[in-house]
């Protein structure tokens, strides 16, 4: 048992990048999944908990020709059999692996749920961490957009049980094909020409209309001064883009006259919006109108990687920023559909639509809306003024427990009392217990308010501490009674 | 957007030695975890949600002269400054680190709680993963053993709150200082035979007394034929030991007066005599009587490495093996003091005491008493009889989810209408709706017990399926009262 005293002391520290999370930041990102996964629940979604670790091979991330698996992800390699394993990045590519290897035994549909850590071996920033939750629905095996519709009503329905009111919300819905017809219409058939339009819608939200026509044109200075080529269409080639864009009306039914008028003759932009005309209508049906859930072809974000619709929440209250400035709080989630989900493992193209709701960002939502999604109440401290009478201090601990009550016995050094109440101070605790040997001879027990008596200085001597009017002293039989009638006071 | 077609299909698999859970597997264990959380909560532990990922050097499993940390857990080296993270492969380890880390911000004693996944690096096996999950409840900085016996409490509490009755499980409490006390009024006073004895102990659940006997003096043929070399000690010196792991009494008394006698002269054993003595009267002060908690002396898992208490909660009830013997259901969580959990990092000793729940363990031990302890029921399941009414089929979806009822509307292809009926039977649907042209065109909808309809072939046609008497024809405008009356028949 003897120690190896020479080596250094290792040092009590986060890895980069990481965190940990104490007290109210558990409970209350808790709270607000449960309230989550039961709206899901409700939706007929089932839970899927996959390893945190996957096969490098099943993750889609191990590039041809390096021996190591790519920066994105933590992995390392087996030692018998030489395999490398790597901690998801996502949820969406462990769903693949499973919707793929269980594809036999799975409902298809198949509806499932999931939330819980992804890791990204990225460069950690301010707010920025190499660890964090998603919390993720989707549905594989269902072509119709109806499943779309679903998600979009679903998401709706999410925000307002966390705690979003209707109004300070929009779920915005585009479509990947309707922008395909518009390049179709446009005569722009070159996939390298594709791509390099998708890249330039990419950016819409940040460099607007004129940033595009430039983008898509000869080019762009930059904010910071540099130049960024053009794709190289004329004007009027992109015309129809814009179009797109900034085709949304005062109704659906307006926004897709506009979208119809921008992909021409083209067949897929006229299923695409076809698609669109189809989700409106089912949401119209079920109640969720244009103040919930509104077609918005300038909705961009991962109109890239989809192939179907995508979609995006987004919260329209306003905060104030770092600087002081108010702006709108912006998107908390997004999704869309993606073909292309399981066909990697199986050859077989298998439809998927899903969404995404970015954990932290909902959660600071939330907390700028003043919304209180756990309980952060300390315990009642049963201090301890005799350390010969820990057994009755105990028992009312446990008094206290039985009736439901948060309670504890002071368990560090009983000498210093201001220790002792310092220590309540720390965990917030509503309530004090005390008493002493007069009191016990008495029957009686000192009840001392916390929340009342919190502007009194924390080094107050315990006679000081004793005389103020937050302090009452109540028979032993009635202290549970008592407790509790402080507590229902207590916000 | 062109892929590599050449690249051979990955496998869809889970990494050896890890699983996914899916449905009931999740909610279950969730519905434990939570139940835990609230007792933990009571007794005014705060959650704690460390990052999975560690530094090496804080996790301790760093070997001084390799450069690669050892098999136990998995690790990676970063590439920017060399450092090697690795997976936690426990929730101790990254309390030491914590409780370092943040001694001058968190409350001391600071009684922290934690449920999630931890990794090991070690060969898989039948029943036995390299991700399982931890729930731990721990004190930092309370010397006194009131810890201890609080920690006892609350873990008898927990298991009756997950649903193990009383009289089903018994918490047994021992002390490594009695065993210390021993040791040193037999005269082993060389820390290598100390060793050796505490290892022999540990074996005493599996050896019995008898076994212990012959592997403390000149050892013993195990099972397999192999010859296990003894300690070396005579048989009376022997004897002390024996008397310590057979002083279990008729009560806590008649135990304390056995150990005294084990310890005769040691300090160190007296202690720990007055230890078990204070933790056996306090509880008893809580109503905590010997049917739930009782002082244990053959209570040896952990002797080895704890400090002082060590405690065991066991499940007594009998459960049939594989191969259908019966035996009793055994051990679903331990735990003890270590005192010397800080003192790597800072070289300040810090008192703690803590315990882990095995979570799978105790959910077996749940389902073997038939304790349902999540909701495994599926969706009501609306069909789709026509596919141009999808908007109809999703309106009565959503009504019965907005009545708390989960539903789903079928989303594959709805041309086999078989298809939909086994969609529901995967489901566990208790309830499937039912709406063609004629029960649109007369304001009906058919409403399908599946629970009562169990029985009936899967293959049966639309007709012969119709005709059941388990299936009821209803006005639209009553669909939500009759799917309701339903469930509120079935279990």
């Amino acid at each position: 048992m003897a120690k190896q005293k020479k080596q250094p002391r290792p040092k009590a520290e986060t890895p980069k990048g990481f965190r940990d999370y104490f007290g109210a930041d558990v409970t209350e990102r808790k709270a607000m999944l449960d309230k989550i996964a039961e709206v899901y629940h409700r939706y007929g979604f089932d839970p899927l908990e996959s390893s945190a670790v996957e096969t490098v091979e099943a993750l889609g991330k191990f590039l041809p020709d390096v021996d190591r698996p790519n920066d994105g992800v933590f992995a390392w390699q087996e030692e018998d059999d030489g395999k490398w394993l790597a901690l998801r990045y996502d949820m969406t590519a462990p769903l693949a692996r499973v919707a793929a290897q269980y594809r036999n035994e799975l409902p298809s549909p198949y509806r499932r749920y999931t939330m819980g850590p992804v890791w990204r071996n990225e460069k950690p920033g301010p707010g920025r961490f190499r660890q964090f939750y998603q919390c993720d629905a989707d549905t594989v095996g269902a072509a119709s957009v109806a499943a779309d519709a679903e998600i979009c009503a679903m998401l709706a329905d999410t925000l307002e049980a966390v705690g979003i009111a209707r109004g300070d919300y929009v779920v915005r819905v585009n479509n990947r094909k309707v922008l395909e017809g518009v390049l179709e219409a446009m005569g722009v058939t070159d996939p390298d020409q594709q791509t390099d339009v998708l890249r330039t819608i990419d950016k819409f939200d940040k460099v607007g209309e004129a940033g595009v026509r430039e983008l898509l044109g000869k080019g762009r200075l930059d904010a910071s001064g540099a130049y960024i080529d053009g794709v190289g269409l004329s004007d009027e080639q992109a015309e129809p883009v814009i179009a797109f864009l900034t085709s949304k009306g005062v109704n659906a039914g307006e926004t897709l006259a506009n979208l119809r008028a921008a992909v021409g003759q083209s067949g897929i932009g006229a299923e695409g919006v076809e698609d669109l005309e189809t989700i409106a209508t089912l949401l119209a049906a079920q109640g969720y109108g244009p103040d919930r859930i509104v077609i918005d072809p300038s909705v961009v974000r991962g109109l890239g990687y989809y192939t179907g619709p995508v979609y995006e929440a987004e919260l329209t209250f306003e905060i104030t920023d770092e600087k002081g400035r108010p702006r709108q709080f912006g998107s908390v989630a997004g999704g869309g559909r993606y073909d292309d989900l399981v066909k990697r493992f199986t050859g077989q193209a298998v439809p998927a639509t899903g969404v995404s709701i970015g954990v932290d960002r909902l959660l600071a939502a939330l907390r700028a809306k003043g919304q209180d999604q756990g309980t952060a109440q300390g315990p009642v401290v049963v201090t301890v003024m005799d350390r010969d009478r820990m057994a009755d201090y105990q028992r009312m601990a446990t008094d206290l427990r039985n009736a439901g009550i948060r309670a504890e016995v002071y368990l560090g050094n009983p000498k210093n009392f201001g220790n002792q109440l310092k220590y309540a101070d720390k965990r917030q605790s509503p309530v004090a217990i005390i008493q002493g040997e007069d009191e016990a001879a008495r029957g009686m027990v000192q009840i001392k308010d916390l929340v009342l008596g919190a502007q009194i200085a924390e080094e107050a001597s315990l006679e000081e501490w004793k005389s103020q009017p937050a302090q009452r002293e109540v028979p032993r039989e009635d202290l549970v009674q008592e407790v509790r009638a402080i507590l229902d006071r207590t916000p």
